[in-house]
């Protein structure tokens, strides 16, 4: 067994939904020893939190970090207005631009902020995040641009980056669809029954079945000729 | 009175400290209405929180928003153990790289974070943050590259930003030595005697006279012929 110091560390964000889940599993098959990161931001996430805590140990995971963000005092409407109506459909077809109940501002300005924080903490030089330009369009900090823009940042912005050390953000599953997600967590062994990936699911973390993300989700099952197993679990 | 819509809205960085203090005058003389942030990350620093809150009342800023930052998940080390040390010296002349005791793991990038998720909630596009590359040296996220490289994530990271609004990171102090950010402030009517910088101050908030903060800020007061009035109060 290799000495604490030379450790391959990542830090990983997870919110334990089906894209950070995958995005977990890569990370820990390129060899890295991961470090995940999950954020609390409103009480109807608790049950996510759980799943993401299920998955942080099946995954063997270095250490879980739940990092309690506080926005309640720029106004609440981003976080408690606008998350009233979850946007329901009939099929993934039907996916507009609605904002989802999961909105936070600057979102994954602030999730790599954080990371970067613990990064820095760990002596880490990589990041995994599961971001995905390609289902989730509708997002500017899902682009490759952004996390192009922001691992610059990252590597002004610490002594240990500006000494030598190159940090970078890996975004594997950035071009990937959802099927192709799938698909290769598959063949990593994820147990994608553990990941909850719905804007509304129930206390005991049933999914909706009728929200953007399961709708998603679930066409993604299809075309790789499955059902999704959350919706058996 | 112009209506609420019509505001030029910013976001500014206000630890209570000089530079931040001088910073949000700089604000506010651009014709901006100002909106303070600050941030509670540790118990030893509720001191400055009370002097931002009263420097922000004075300054009349639209709201003053106080986040409680939670990094104890990240292991402590870097805000405890090496905080532990306050570095004391007899003169700036003897400042070097020691670790203040204010420390956060990227910190610069965890603050401009959240600054831009309230700037997306308050539609703003400009944010203030009151670093200095000259008397600072020794922080990476204080250099002018570090803060351009913010300002394009910025552009990048909100559907703000992507449909049309430029978003503006202004550190007016960038260049300025502490002799100068005192003379712009004493300009604008800044009342120094409320501001803290001490690193390590006493319960009442009283300056230690002997931290790198306190030896940059005498000799800024003693160049412009003037006396620390904080030492006064």
């Amino acid at each position: 067994m290799e000495p604490e110091s030379l450790e391959r560390r990542a830090v990983v964000l997870l919110s334990g939904g089906l894209d950070s889940t995958t995005c977990l599993a890569i990370c820990k098959s390129e060899g890295f020893v991961p470090y995940a990161i999950s954020f609390r931001y409103g009480q109807r996430h608790e049950v996510e939190l759980q799943r993401a805590k299920r998955i942080a140990t099946n995954a063997g995971v270095a250490k879980h970090a739940i990092v309690n963000l506080d926005l309640g005092g720029f106004g609440g409407s981003a976080l408690t207005d606008r998350s009233l109506a979850v946007p329901k459909h009939q099929s993934a077809d039907e996916i507009g631009s609605d904002i989802p109940i999961t909105y936070v501002p600057a979102r994954n300005t602030v999730f790599l902020a954080y990371a970067l924080a613990w990064a820095e903490v760990l002596e880490a030089n990589d990041m995994y995040v599961g971001v995905n330009a390609l289902d989730y369009s509708g997002y500017p900090d899902c682009r490759p641009e952004y996390i192009d823009a922001f691992e610059t940042v990252a590597n002004l912005a610490t002594k240990r980056a500006v000494s030598g050390s190159r940090l970078r953000i890996h975004a594997p599953l950035i071009h990937m669809t959802k099927a192709q997600i799938i698909r290769r967590g598959l063949d990593l062994g994820v147990d994608y029954s553990q990941t909850l990936s719905c804007y509304d699911p129930s206390a005991e973390g049933q999914p909706c079945e009728r929200c953007d993300s399961c709708l998603l989700r679930m066409r993604g099952f299809a075309e790789n000729g499955l059902t999704d197993p959350a919706l058996q679990s």
